[in-house]
């Protein structure tokens, strides 16, 4: 049995467009029921960003193996005047029998890579369409938003206080997810401790203090019932907090266990350095400092080279919303169908026809370089994408955890050269390559659509 | 017997910081059980925004009224060593007890105005703050851009497509939910048709041209299936796939019933004149013609100002991000406890102490003016919090169904004068006064931190 409850959107089989529904029911009529292979790829880097990390695999996969259409909704399909019978009854017993290629959790992904390849009738392929795009699209963006964070920080800890302002529940366990795919420490978020087993770090709010007469009597109270706890300094007036917190270790003595201090507000690198030589003077040298207050990549690396003397990270608003680049151009296309190679024309997109596979080349430990190639190609370096799901059941040997996932992002951030993890705008693309026979397969079809539709316009003025 | 499901996010008492839980044994140990009233506000208007759409409260009063704590969430707090018996026993028997005043979905909202205000125990109002911010902040945030879009459109139909871009499954639910409330005509997103009881839209995608061999062969299949359906020409060339319905409205005759054609790349204004002339010199004026690609509502205003004859717009990622501001400094504090105004003193942010009511001036049908004001001072204008829920309860003569809140939406952008309707950044700002009673409270609570901040460093030196 399922534990998962059959109204939950991260299982409901109605989480989809409506066309592609009245879709399905047209390939059902006519019928066109042959295998379609739909690959998902983005097709431009936001200018701030250099790469992109696969995130977002493991809920695809559980939802491909839980799909199924509940009477209710079949109840309110049919309510809409659009459906038959038939394709309704279709609809009844339809279960995701495909097979699904994708990259590993953690991968890094550039321009027109495939990220994940659907093959599977027509019909179903497109039905999955929006669950698919709607969960790595996002993960997948704030997974690189939490990389940059993290290598910003260069090794003090990052952790995600995200929850309140992410985009709804399913974005706000999301973020702490994918932050700690990329290498922060954890979240302050409970339930993403509790779901995926991941670290879950807490301080205080300045609600704590002021609900207090006196903020020395306030950090005696947590201070006694949380002993290795962390203060808030900066509710009233952050040096002065400081020095509350140093009396308050001289009256506690050996029962002052406190192991951090944070600051929230004002100039962090001269407040943390000012705090740090008075926690030192004091003998408090092993009390760390915790730094927040609307903290992004950029803020955080300018903290990290003015030398201010920070511990670590709580990082909130710019991690969960993924403000520099909060969605990407990313698509499910459909590259082949009843094993034809097919694409559109239009105006500046370009859509690589056919099924495919990218290699990925390193040197000395470092990429070099990917090439994007027809699926049948045998290249240089080493393929990315991989079977995950073969007949709608998942393969389970390439089933990684979150550890693995964890292991994987840390070994593909430090094998990607230095010059693709500055944070400055417009940089150097990663290079990714044509196969020439993908290149042969896109110049064929390109002009043998152009052909047909020059054809179609000189039969109609003749 | 409640109809959801127990470890959905939206009804988990874990969907909360853990330092919420920590201070909440901190009050409970002290103890500290008095009640207290958190204001949830933001401080600054975004450039691009002249306004906010208070959304969101329905799923707030839902979490409420559900709150509880389960045996495997306390398993899973006992299993962090951070909590004592004593406190995970007061957990299990939680429940949300306290009243809850807020302005209806649909007001609309400016800097500093309360949304929400929750008076409860101090420990329990701030157990629920991360589930409070996660649904009101974004909700509010996406209301506001539907809003913006809907009016830039004037009066031409706006339909939701934005699920795939959405940061995650609740945010596109809830992104159909606050278009349909902001006055989009639906979604294509079935699960929130079904949830919501809001309208479903749909036409085709570039796929189902490119699985058939021929456009005008996937024209002829898809509007016999679906007789009154949107047909998507841009697939290969977008006059050409005009042509192309336009050969098929001959061939199919009477049977002939599509409703609409979907322009989806190009200048759009262009080729939506074009496509316009060719259908009405084709007998084919009753067609409408559907326009989406990356609209915003600065784009859709420039279509209309050109005076492109688009009778719908599609509107994905730009609304399902609010991709012009995708976060605020949303907040919610601490205003009183044990029935004393509270405050924060910090560096550039003014908290206004103490539990508020703002008042709405109108005159000749449009907004005047707001004042933000003591909770007992009573203010010409019409008071804007309202009583939601008393002791965990709804008072339910003022629970408005989504059909109402839109209707009240709609009043509340009538009654917005033109120029806060404006596109333009820093446009001018809506006047929001602060009573003399409120700013009397600011100015002595102020002094008296500051006091006792000074006296402090005073005994300090001596």
């Amino acid at each position: 049995m399922p534990d998962y409850p059959i109204n939950d959107p991260l299982h409901s089989a109605l989480f989809t467009d409506l066309y592609e529904l009245t879709m399905g029911q047209a390939y059902d009529a006519e019928p066109m029921a042959a295998s379609a292979v739909f690959e998902l790829f983005y097709r431009k880097m936001p200018s701030t960003r250099r790469y992109i990390m696969a995130a977002g695999l493991e809920d695809v996969l559980n939802y491909l193996e839980a799909f199924s259409v509940t009477e209710s909704d079949i109840e309110y399909l049919a309510e809409q005047k659009l459906f038959t019978k038939k394709y309704l009854d279709q609809l009844r017993g339809l279960r995701f029998t495909g097979d699904v290629f994708a990259v590993p959790e953690g991968t890094l992904v550039f321009p027109n890579e495939p990220l994940i390849q659907v093959v599977a009738p027509i019909g179903l392929a497109q039905i999955v369409e929006t669950f698919v795009l709607n969960q790595i699209h996002f993960q997948s963006v704030a997974a690189a938003k939490a990389a940059r964070i993290v290598r910003a920080a260069e090794g003090r800890m990052v952790v995600d206080f995200g929850s309140r302002r992410a985009h709804g529940v399913d974005a706000a366990l999301k973020v702490a997810r994918v932050s700690y795919l990329a290498g922060a420490a954890g979240t302050s978020l409970v339930l993403a401790g509790k779901r995926y087993g991941i670290p879950i770090f807490g301080t205080m709010a300045h609600s704590y203090i002021q609900a207090h007469d006196d903020e020395t009597e306030a950090f005696r109270q947590f201070a006694t019932i949380h002993p290795q706890t962390t203060l808030l300094v900066d509710t009233y007036d952050t040096l002065e907090g400081v020095r509350k917190v140093i009396d308050l270790s001289r009256r506690m003595g050996a029962d002052f266990q406190v192991r951090a201090i944070r600051l929230d507000s004002g100039d962090l690198a001269d407040l943390a350095r000012s705090a740090r030589t008075m926690l030192d003077e004091s003998g408090l040298g092993d009390v760390r400092i915790f730094a927040s207050s609307g903290l992004d990549e950029y803020e955080i690396q300018e903290l990290v080279r003015r030398g201010a003397p920070i511990d670590a990270f709580g990082v909130g608003t710019s991690l969960a919303v993924s403000d520099d680049a909060p969605a990407l151009d990313m698509a499910y296309k459909l590259v082949e169908y009843a094993g034809r190679p097919r694409m559109k024309l239009s105006m500046k997109k370009v859509l690589y026809p056919g099924r495919k596979q990218f290699f990925r080349e390193t040197a000395s430990g470092k990429m070099v370089r990917d090439t994007l190639a027809r699926a049948d190609e045998s290249l240089p370096g080493e393929p990315q994408l991989i079977p995950v799901m073969r007949g709608g059941e998942r393969v389970c040997e390439n089933c990684a955890s979150l550890a693995e996932a964890r292991e994987h992002a840390r070994r593909e951030l430090d094998r990607l050269p230095d010059q693709y993890h500055r944070l400055e705008r417009d940089g150097d693309a990663y290079p990714v390559a044509i196969s020439e026979g993908l290149a042969r397969d896109l110049d064929s079809i390109r002009n043998s659509l152009e052909r047909s539709t020059a054809r179609a316009a000189a039969d109609r003025v003749r």
